[in-house]
């Protein structure tokens, strides 16, 4: 009987396990800003700072969160990237932030954040130097992730340079036990992958969905659509593999959401809204909040759009047509909702009308599905799984439809 | 006596050749709207009446022009591009408007862009069909040049598709003789050295210029920062070549501003607008003014940056630096002003310090020079030309400066 019973024990916690690490969060993929894409290492606060890695920066973005809506869309994590420590750690092995970027220290600002009803994450690097050559957490995971905790930290980004590929495997499996040792619910993002990719391993995302909350597979996004139609491609690719691990509490991640910074215009940022909800990806901003113009403030603002993306089912969505520069990307909601984006590759000037018979496009309901537009939400209207569709799609842009079924008699 | 006369008239008509086609039109590049790049070939007038290739989108462009102060700004023609017509000619062998996108006619519709101020395009090609398919101008080029004068219209652009390459300069040719021939002064647009260019024959941008008022040199823009950037590579690329032959009268034409469009942010459409206007390039709208939205139209009409273009010396600004994915371009005008383009092709998220010593971006002034920035109007101060500036440039985005030398004293 008791034997029994552990065994029972075990099995849950195989079946809680396969569906990402057991730490509880991510339920949803996390929402929330990071420094990294928009600020990058700059540095200078002498002579740039309100532009600079310091804790004014992240002040800024919590107060701009609360103030402006975010938070009350669902954005939370207010996240630190690389540059904001010291070059070396102090008398007692622990990281120390910039005395003079951060004046207050880490756990002052984390205490500010969490007054603000928000979270703050941080970023380190398994290596033995960040990227931009701060320390690195080589041997000394568990007094980093001790002195996470200790201040007050709730997400970490794990980056991956400077490093052995080849131990990163074991080496941020033991950074997730480090975390959870410290009590503190900690969101583990691993660059992992994307390091395993670039070193031509095959990752293991069955064991990263384990350990990690989220995870990088592929380059650093950049401020160019270029940049965000390479990393769609890189996922439609892969689709059949990562789809496979995007779950409840374990989710792929395309990069930053860079809608509102210098290079996407606002039907490109439409897109990039539109994909990486239906991708089920982390809606991590990295822009200016501070200065943001309304129709981008407007996009990332998308409750409809934003509820696609925090479906409970954690699904991520698929590309299931390609032609003539049309894509057109498909997901099931939790409930039977469906899900369709039509991106245009396109740039010859008009919208291009595109034609789809819904069950090439992930239809499966013998009924009807009413369909509204979740940028404009209009009504398109009601069609069943053999009917024809045909939609106008911006070139650069993306239209995004939602389906409901109607009810049917009890 | 007689002889030394007629020696000098013809002296004095080379010199005039020379700065390019004697019609005493584009004395500084040509400024209007042109259908193609947004419109492209959409005859459907039934179902899209608002957006299709007939008289009611330029009739609405002409009242946007006039009504919205692109008028005041300098755009002047309204130009219809390919599709406008029947595939057949008439029984005169005239061609003939589409009756039923043009009910009215062409002359009416000149009559019409006449009325409000403004001057009409029209397209024909030089081959046996457009590139749209509807009846080329071979062998019918003296009865279209004349059609064209009958209607009113005030500019000519002539397309060079199912043409032999190898015809193209005399053809060319006999067609600016016939439009002159009409006794109307119409502006000839040339394509002949883009097609040359294509197959690999070096043009001759003598004879060009000296028969075109403007002419097409490299591929057609379409609606992506990617081609902007394209168009930019070629024109540094063939800068010597180009700039020899860019004069009052005779201006290479790298292809419409996409402005307001569906794929450039406001970073790019400044970008767009300040390289087009220190090339000297003839800017040809292909947006829809209708629906343009206020920071892009703002862009459109800065007054400074048109002075730059429109300046009458009639000269192409030149690439005179280019590093690290900054680029520095540089003109003098006719009263020796220093125009100066920074132009960033980064992606990297943050605004780049940049450093010149003026003399490097042409500065040649001994005196010192007054820098204004001509996007925010806000003066950089006093410049020698030995002093080092130090500008930021945003990521794919422009600085674009006026250096006015100081006055010395008499």
């Amino acid at each position: 009987m008791v034997k029994m019973l552990r065994c029972i024990v075990v099995l849950t916690a195989l079946v809680v396990s396969a569906h990402g690490l057991d730490n509880g969060l991510a339920l949803t993929p996390p929402m929330g800003w990071m420094s990294w894409e928009r600020f990058r290492c700059n540095i200078d606060c002498k002579n740039q700072p309100n532009d600079c890695i310091g804790e004014k920066l992240f002040m800024d973005m919590a107060d701009r969160m609360v103030e402006d809506g975010f938070k009350d869309a669902g954005y939370e994590y207010v996240n630190i990237d690389d540059c904001w420590d010291l070059k070396e750690r102090d008398s007692a092995g622990k990281l120390q932030a910039d005395p003079d970027r951060f004046p207050s220290g880490i756990k002052k600002l984390a205490d500010y954040v969490h007054s603000r009803g928000l979270k703050l994450g941080i970023y380190n690097d398994f290596g033995t130097k960040t990227c931009g050559g701060y320390p690195g957490s080589l041997g000394h995971l568990e007094v980093d992730a001790k002195t996470f905790a200790e201040w007050g930290v709730d997400m970490l980004k794990m980056d991956g340079c400077y490093a052995d590929v080849k131990t990163m495997p074991q080496g941020y499996s033991n950074m997730t036990k480090a975390l959870n040792a410290t009590g503190r619910p900690i969101l583990f993002s691993c660059s992992w992958p994307d390091y395993e990719r670039a070193s031509k391993i095959q990752p293991d995302y069955k064991l990263i969905a384990k350990n990690c909350n989220i995870w990088r597979n592929y380059i650093d996004i950049q401020d160019s659509w270029d940049s965000v139609l390479k990393i769609i491609d890189y996922y439609a690719q892969e689709q059949d593999t990562l789809a496979a691990v995007s779950a409840p509490g374990s989710f792929n991640d395309p990069d930053m959401l860079i809608i509102g910074d210098f290079s996407l215009s606002v039907e490109q940022a439409k897109a990039q809204m539109a994909m990486w909800s239906i991708l089920a990806a982390p809606m991590l901003m990295s822009n200016d909040l501070r200065t943001i113009s309304p129709e981008f403030r407007e996009i990332l603002l998308n409750k409809e759009v934003i509820k696609i993306n925090q479906d409970p089912s954690g699904k991520m969505g698929k590309r299931v047509m390609q032609e003539t520069g049309i894509e057109v990307w498909s997901k099931s909601t939790a409930d039977n909702k469906l899900a369709i984006v039509f991106l245009s590759r396109r740039t010859d000037g008009i919208p291009t009308n595109y034609s789809i018979i819904l069950q090439d496009a992930g239809a499966t309901s013998d009924g009807t599905y009413e369909f509204v537009d979740l940028f404009t939400w209009k009504s398109l209207g009601k069609f069943g799984k053999r009917d024809t569709m045909e939609v106008a799609i911006n070139p650069n842009g993306v239209r995004m439809l939602l389906g409901t079924p109607a009810k049917t008699a009890a």
